[in-house]
């Protein structure tokens, strides 16, 4: 039986920047499964109606959709219990619990205001406003105030991946000896940086970018493969 | 077979502030067990010669000797299976190493700021010098202009706790539905607090907050016991 993974995509189609879904697609690999995709857009919704769910990621296994990347997660470790493990027990669970929140609220949140008008100008001109108005609401200004890309920034992100920074002194993946369903959480802040812009978001000589180009090259370079221009 | 863990105390012998030792108090607590203790200071340490450690934790478990925290709570698991798991697999393992070095860059590096000098006056005599002169070399300059405890410092630790907030939206503990070595890691950032000082560190309505209160109350008020006057 197939699987099918539904992403977010920009005006060219192949620009899938959701980290959400990145995530989702690391993880499906991970299982040793390919599957195939689709895509949405922020106002056109129709290809998931069928999930109930109004937001990417939205994977069907057969006949069962699946919505919300950490509820995927927790199923492809039950439906796959064969397969490595993403998380594998409850205790792993409840701590990728507070990865997730601590990669949303210190990594995530910082790159999205260097990215924010590279991902604005790669959505479909049908999706621009409604990006515009909910993201000015959510962030009270202007996207192009609120937009921050210079050195201090890359200073704040470079600060608040210290935590990983200091663990790979131990172990090659924040899952340990492999990478797990963590890795693929703070890889997929990476991929939405990567999926929507050029610009350059660790420095050279951090630890931190040797993990990230390991995990770049891992499922046949999986995301090596998008490169924005 | 008893249990004996060897932790580090002020001039009062009460005064048990590492917290790298209430990490494993709470662990060993967890397995059950009532450990018997003994202390150390920073320059009288003929407590632990015996296990070729020169710091502590160090636990004796029979005639096995383990020291360092995460190897004490790696072994407890080993050694105890049959008991709740703190971790219990090598995922949790791994994403347990990344929240150790969260905690101890984010957390326990704020708090220590804030205590600095509480904790050097209840040093005994005899460990002053040497907590003054290794201290002030780590950190680049006097006890006195170092330590920072104002409103700014407590909403530097509020911000810096923002992951631990998120997560309790979904779950209760660190760990998941019940708490286990995360909860401990970031648990023994706090007990460093009240172990050390009278100074209130997190604000009263937030929510992690509830959680320290949970944390003070188990294995009949662990914690709680704890009172610097």
């Amino acid at each position: 039986m197939s699987m099918k993974l539904y992403e977010l995509a920009g005006a060219d189609s192949n620009r899938r920047f959701s980290p959400y879904c990145w995530r989702v697609k690391y993880a499906i690999a991970h299982k040793g499964i390919t599957p195939e995709t689709d895509f949405i857009r922020f106002t056109e919704k129709s290809a998931i109606a069928h999930s109930g769910s109004p937001t990417v990621p939205v994977i069907d296994d057969g006949d069962t959709s699946v919505s919300d990347s950490f509820e995927i997660a927790k199923y492809l470790d039950e439906a796959y219990p064969d397969a490595p493990k993403l998380m594998g027990s409850d205790v792993a669970i409840g701590q990728a619990r507070l990865i997730e929140s601590w990669a949303n609220t210190q990594i995530m949140a910082v790159i999205f205001r260097m990215i924010i008008l590279d991902i604005f100008e790669g959505l479909d001109e049908g999706d621009k406003e409604y990006f515009r108005e909910t993201r000015e609401k959510r962030v009270g200004s202007k996207l192009e105030e609120f937009q921050k890309y210079d050195d201090e920034q890359i200073q704040t992100l470079f600060n608040n991946l210290t935590p990983v920074r200091m663990m790979l002194k131990t172990q090659p993946f924040l899952s340990g000896d492999t990478p797990g369903y963590a890795d693929y959480i703070l890889m997929g802040c990476f991929m939405f940086a990567r999926a929507s812009s050029t610009k350059k978001f660790l420095k050279d000589d951090d630890s931190v970018n040797e993990w990230y180009e390991n995990m770049l090259d891992m499922y046949d370079g999986l995301g090596r493969k998008v490169k924005v221009s």
